[in-house]
């Protein structure tokens, strides 16, 4: 797998639209099972370190910081696609997840779901590695 | 299929974070495929909508009005289930898609790739109906 240039890069970061804030939100998905594991948002440094490392950066909103994926918890994303959208104003990230991508160790972060009468929790935590 | 109860969508909506523009973003996904369809933004009356009627509406930025998926395409979405996230601020809908989601009329609208050395178009407009 080869490294991105940095004139690639910078003709993704023309492409994309960054909103008011200067942030863009990225759908994460499981590249093989087809799992939507997360949203998040990311600016132009999340992108660009994205891109360069391979390895999933965001930009956090309530600590406003860049933060690496899994920087704390391990549970890191190393990028296999990066995709976006025909307003080129949302990415999708195609990914191989180590670990459970939710902080509250379930595999996806979308486990709560409307059922027929109520919302129900349709995952349990993974078992601490 | 049984009718969501009023209360329930009531109890919803409380769950949910809207923003400071009243809205939540939505991914849709495909539901028995799993491809990725489209990002949009939901505000209170789409997610009443789309529960009560299982027939996705989102919020037109664009526009400032209620938008029925597919009202002038026929490109509809119908909702199999309604999911959202640890932080209750994103939402996922798994969907019964109609057609073509794009509005390019490739079946999704993540159809720009960064390729090793460029951006490439991954997926072709389908046959008109």
């Amino acid at each position: 797998m080869s490294v991105y240039s940095e004139q690639l890069i910078i003709e993704v970061l023309d492409q994309l639209k960054f909103d008011g804030a200067g942030l863009i939100p990225a759908v994460v998905q499981q590249y093989d099972s087809g799992e939507v594991l997360m949203l998040a948002w990311m600016n132009r440094e999340a992108v660009t370190t994205t891109l360069r490392s391979r390895e999933v950066h965001f930009w956090s909103r309530s600590r406003q910081e860049l933060w690496r994926k899994g920087e704390s918890s391990g549970h890191t994303q190393r990028l296999v696609e990066f995709r976006f959208d025909c307003d080129q104003d949302a990415v999708l990230l195609l990914v191989e997840q180590n670990g459970p991508a939710c902080h509250t160790l379930r595999p996806s972060c979308f486990y709560l779901a409307v059922s027929d009468d109520r919302i129900v929790t349709i995952a349990e935590p993974l078992p601490e590695a």
